[in-house]
Parts: C-alpha cells; structure tokens; sequence
C-alpha cells in the first residue's frame, strides 16, 4: 500500500531535523572544539528547520562557522519546505521529480494539480533569492562599516535569510539579538520589511505585482494585507503605550528611537522572533499582548507561523456577521462559506487547546512564573522564537516538550487546515434546522 | 418617543441594585449597628442581584437578620429577573401587567407573544417555589440536628434559596461557604442537586417532564443536558486527578468524602459559587481549571451565569462539522443555522476579550498574583462568586471595577446573543463566494 503523499513532507522534515542535529553534536560544528549533547543539537536543528529561534546555546559564540552553516542551510530549508527544497535540488542536477513527489509537493504548497505546483515553486524559489539578497546586500553594506568585510557578509547572509524566513537566529552573540542595534534604523528597518515581506509570502505579494489596484485583488491577500496592517498599526501603538516610560526596554531611548523599537517590537511577533528591546524587562501586560500577537502569527502559505492572519480574521469577520445580523459571512464584498469559519474555528479553539495543555504541564515541571512559561509555550508553538529567557533554563524534559511543539507548531495548524479541506463534503441536507439558545 | 422595552429590565436592574444598596448602607442592617460604607453595601447589593456571591464582608457575621433578609430577597429577585418579580407582585395585589410591560417580560425570556410569556412565568413561579421548598425542607432537617429551629429553618431558607439562584451566598460565617460541612453528603448533595437543576432553567427542566423520551426532546435541551453531564463529569475527574494528594484540599479528607468533594467542586463553577474546600488552597492547574469551567457556567435561560453551555457546545459541534467534512454544523440529527454559530463566536470571542482587559487592568492596579486576579475577573464575569480569597483585600477602585464587570457579567451575554437575534436578516445573496487559506 503506496504511503499517503501528506505523510512524506511530515517523514522529510523529521529527516532533515535528524541529519542536522547529528551534523550539530559533532565537535567539528562548535568553537570550542567539544561535542554538543545530542539533546541541545537536537533542540537547535528542530528550532532551525522550524524556523522559530529559540535556543539553548548561544548561536553567535557557541557554533563556529560550520556549525553557523549548518544552522543557516536548516532555516532555509525549513523556510523553503522540504518538498520545495528536494525538488529544487533534483531541478538544480538537471532531474526531473516523479508524479507522486509533484503532487505531495502542490498538497504542501495548496495547488492541487502538479503542473502548477512546479511552475509555482519556481516562482517562489526566484522570489525568495531576490528579496533575501536585496536584503543581504543591505545589511552587508552597514555591517561592513563596523568589522571586516568577510565577516560582514557573512553576518548580512544569515540575519537577512534568518529575517525573510521567520527564523529569528542571530550570530551578534550573549543571547542579545537585535538590541545591540536598537538604535540602528538601517539595520532594524531592513530586518523589518524582510520580516514582513516573508510573513505575507509569494501568493499575496505576486498577487500584489499582478493585480495592482487594490479592488482586483483575491479575497485572501486583501485579508492577509489589512490584517498584517491593523496588526502593525496595533501593535506599535500598544507597545508605545506600555513601554514608554519602562527604563528597562523603550524609556532610556530617545523620542525617534522608541518610535522605531516600538515599530520593529510589532513586526516581530509576526512570527520573526528577534527583539531588539529585551523581552525579559517588558511589563506583565506586554507580554501578555505579545502572546496574543505571535498567537496570530503570520500569512497562511508563508514562513510565518501562529493560527495565521487569514484564520484569525475569518473569526473577526464571523463575529461582524452575528453583530450586523447577516446570514453569512461576508469580506470584501465576497462570502466566505460557512464551512471555512467552521475550520478556522477548529484551527483556533484546538490551537488553544494545545497551548493550554502544554503551559499548564510545564508550570506543573517549571519552577518559573506561569506568564514566563506561558510565553514559551505560545512563542514555540507559534514558531516566533521570543523568550524572556528561560529557554537555555529548562529540564531535559521540558527540552524535549518544547522540540514536540516546535514540530507540532511548524506543521500541526497547515496540516489540520488542509486534511479538514481534503475531506470530501457531507452535505447536511436532510437534517431539519433547529435554535438553540445561546449566551 | 416611547423607551426600547430591552431599556426596562436594565433599568430595573440597576433599580433594584441602588435600593439594595440603600438599605445595606443603614446601620439597622448590620450586627454592630454601625452603618456599612456605601461602595462595600453597592458591592453586595450588586453581588446578590447578579447572583454572583463574591463579598468584601462576611455576610453571616457582618449583617444582621435583617441585613441578611435583604440580601436573601436582592437574590431571588435577581434570579426570577427583574420584570418577572415586578410583573408577579403586581399579580398577587390583583393587577395585571400592560401589554408594553408583557412585551418587556417576554424579551427577556426569550418567548416574543406577550400571552406565552405570563403563562410560562406563572409555571416559573410554581416550578421554583416547588423545587426551593423542597430543597430548604431538606436543609432544614439537618441544620435542625445542630441549631435551634428558628435558626435552622433561616439557615435552611438562606442556602436553598441562594443554592437555586447560583447566588453562593452563605451566612455560615467566616467566610467559610459550605466548608464547615465538607464531610456532610446531606447538605452537600442538596446543594449540588438544587444548583444542578438551578443551572439548568426552567424550559429543559420542562421539557424533559413533558416528553419523557430522550428522542423527542429539543436540541436546546440536549445541549443543555449533555453539556451539563459531561462537565460534570470532566470537572469531578479532573479536581480528583489535580487535587487528590493536596493535603490542603482533598488529601486530609478520607477517600468517600474526596469524591464527594470532587463531585461538589465539579457543581459549583456552574455557576454556583459554594465551595467546600478551600479555593486558595488549590494547585494552579486546578485554578486554571476552574476558571475554563466558570467561563463556560451554565445553561442559558436559567439563573447560571458564564457564556453558557449551549454556546459552548455549538462550537464544539462546529469544530465536529469541520473535522468531518461537513457543511453545515449537525447536532442531535438537527442542523443548526450558521448564523448560530457565528453568534456564538462573537459571544464567547467578546467575551473573552472583555475578561482579559479587566484582568490586564486589575494586574495593574492589583498587588495579587495574576492567576488570582484572572480567578477573580472570570469569578465575577460568570457570575460565580468563587473565589481565591482576595475579593476583600481589593481597593475601592478594583471594587466598582468588579461591580461593573458583575453588572456586565450579568446582563451582558444574554443581551448580546438577544440583540444579535433580534436583528433583522440580511440574506448574503449576491455576494459571490470565495475561499481563503487557513491554518
Ligand atoms: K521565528
Ligand atoms: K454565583
């Protein structure tokens, strides 16, 4: 019996995080020269190939290039897919990929017929080299004002493909991220539009180049781009309230400064994971609003991760429908099926679910505060990468739980919603309508 | 231009709140004689008419007979509602009430002909008086065993009433609720059978004596039914498993009375109020426990406060149709309206962005742990009356903040889901369809 296509990209993910964690513990990967235990290679590989930035030894001092290397290739790969990246290296030796490996290939990418799928990846694999070197070429030429130029492109290569995936490592060394660019608007805005650039993904921005005006647009990219607006817009604001006066993130920074960190603070959880004000120092209701962002996330069909804007404003749509009294949906002026709500309603409410069960066990295992261990759960699960710092703090155990939600957070949301839209549809007639009381 | 008639009972609400308060502040309602400061007499009028039961006194030593009588009537007219009180006084002094008034009544509860809405109010009446006598003669027969009669049929009287309504009132002392008897089935199991069939309503209750098969009854009464069975159900195993070996809890207890107190603590968040261990006491994971149950509460059209189990139970069954494949959301063998559905979403959404303002603006302000304070806000949003024992401790601000929150917690859902239904149709015919990616 052939195996279900969907299980291969499942099978090839967990492959490559394998390779790379071996790759990791060897001693050839670290500057010290000493071997990595298998647990902490393993943690970084599936953090990388995830691409969501949480890590247990620092990735700046910790690896040496080899090591750095490694890390690089894992994000993209994971930024790309494994079924993209395979078929692109088949492509790239002159081979061509069987129908089977086109068509698990589209079910991975939402194309179902395989034709489209390899002509779509093509497209996305340009697009992805040309913003990612834009990108590189821009944080190369300020890193090269401030050390050695080899050093410089090497830096501006693995923060700009680190960026434009949603990966969140850093090499600037000590856990420090960003901050020590705080004040550095050429860094901070390149990382920026990087990050939401690769957070909206190819679907919306090419629908963008094709379409140009704003009314000829899909459905899909107009929910995708006004949702990635309010959210900015909303989280800037948010966090320009709550931090303003905090000494310890945005108060020691001059009026310009903290406009530009509360910016790139709100383009973050959008599910990048670098920070350029320390986490650990914001108030107790901004990181509480901070898991509400990553808990959203980014574009479904992009790197991002979290329930995913379009489902998230499916549910805001549904809610204006009960409000305004309308018997169905209704988005920019097109319906939106009952059965879509339904599905980003069972994205959603088992997401919670997850996220609650996993917090809750691990504040049974974890002697840290349950808001710490709440943000770690949420910033896996939604493979963001912000910590308040606990990370490098957690039991072997929790180690281990937290690789299980990076995995299930890279790939449970996308694959839920798209074995729910395989399954062939019952209609419900026959069944006679019924109220119930509600609230 | 004539008031809307969904303005009466608000009013009247409010009303009878301010009177309450009036009374409680005097000096001829408390056991010291002195009068009581007028915000902490609001808070408890406000607590009694929303059937809430959280106190910033203890009302078995604070007030007197008298006091207590007051609170005892604010809770049984806060449970009957305001227009079936007013409408039910002006039947015993002979008078009947105006069609506009019959119209009001009927809105609220849920019956739209102003002739169906005085019968099933007559039937209301009845069923309560009923029930709440048999219920006080029960407690009083065991109160008896260890007080004087007269204080035995107050005591009796108190908790039946209050135990019926969900209030959570006890004028046991000490702020003790019902934990003097924690080793009593007798009273325990009065009170959960009275807050069981309390939390279910009149029209299920009705229901089932009518058709006495469960094929025939409505899918709001399955809903109702089942719901309730199954938190019971999760609820007892859950405190069991959670609290089993907490010396402070259930663990001192032998092991016949830990699943009575199991039982008991799974009644009480629907949304009674009554504990019989100590809420404080219990671990985290049972707080956070607690507060999903108290967020769910009980069945809408009965004195239960929370979104209620039909809402809750809707999205379950969305999540169902969209696991299964199906179009429309099925339960019972009767499809319910979409439109339904997306009311429900907005209910429990709104909801639980109204619970997680407050309590980010109580974190504020609060010295209290936020686990604590996010007890506190569900406690009084639901109508619960639960608490982990900071209720007394809080400023006065935080007090008319939770005053408000219980007004809200109250009036709110019922409203909503009201105004939502009331609204007139606006068929989506003419908007094209279109899907949108998810997850
Ligand atoms: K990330
Ligand atoms: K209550």
């Amino acid at each position: 019996r052939p195996r279900p296509p969907a299980l291969v990209p499942v099978l090839g993910f967990a492959g490559v995080i394998l390779v790379g964690a071996i790759l990791l513990s060897l001693p050839i990967a670290t500057t010290s020269g000493r071997s990595t235990p298998f647990i902490d290679a393993l943690f970084t590989a599936t953090s990388a190939v995830s691409v969501t930035g949480l890590v247990v030894v620092d990735t700046g001092t910790h690896w040496n290039a080899f090591g750095q290397a490694v890390v690089l290739a894992l994000i993209q790969i994971g930024g790309l897919g494994f079924m993209a990246t395979s078929t692109l290296l088949l492509m790239l030796v002159g081979r061509r990929a069987t129908l089977r490996d086109r068509m698990a290939l589209g079910l991975t990418m939402g194309t179902p017929e395989p034709g489209g799928a390899m002509r779509l990846l093509r497209r996305i694999a340009l697009m992805t080299l040309i913003i990612e070197s834009v990108g590189v070429l821009l944080l190369f030429l300020r890193f090269t004002q401030e050390m050695p130029p080899g050093r410089a492109l090497w830096w501006g290569l693995f923060h700009g493909i680190s960026a434009f995936n949603q990966a969140g490592f850093d090499i600037v060394g000590g856990f420090q991220s960003m901050i020590p660019f705080q004040r550095d608007p050429w860094i901070l805005l390149t990382m920026a539009v990087l990050i939401t650039l690769g957070g909206i993904g190819y679907t919306p921005l090419a629908d963008v180049l094709r379409c140009r005006t704003w009314r000829r647009l899909t459905v899909d990219t107009k929910l995708v781009l006004s949702t990635t607006a309010a959210l900015l817009a909303v989280g800037m604001v948010g966090y320009l309230i709550m931090e303003w006066n905090n000494p310890a993130t945005l108060g020691h920074l001059p009026w310009g400064d903290r406009l530009l960190n509360g910016y790139f603070q709100s383009v973050t959880p959008r599910t990048a994971g670098f920070n350029a004000i320390p986490i650990g120092e914001m108030r107790d209701q901004s990181l509480v609003f901070t898991i509400a962002l990553m808990f959203i996330g980014g574009a479904s069909g992009s790197t991002a991760g979290g329930v995913k804007v379009q489902t998230f404003s499916l549910l805001f749509f549904a809610i204006l429908a009960a409000i305004s009294g309308r018997e169905s949906v209704v988005a920019f002026g097109r319906e939106i099926p009952p059965r879509q709500i339904y599905q980003a309603l069972a994205v959603v409410l088992l997401a919670i679910a997850v996220v609650f069960l996993v917090a809750l066990g691990l504040t049974v295992f974890e002697p840290f505060d349950a808001i710490d261990v709440a943000f770690e759960t949420v910033s896996g699960f939604g493979t963001v990468g912000l910590s308040t710092g606990i990370t490098p703090q957690l039991g072997p155990g929790s180690r281990l739980f937290l690789i299980a939600i990076m995995f299930t957070g890279r790939l449970g949301p996308l694959t839920l919603a798209l074995a729910l839209a395989a399954r062939p549809t019952r209609r419900g007639i026959g069944y006679a309508r019924e109220n119930v009381k509600i609230g």
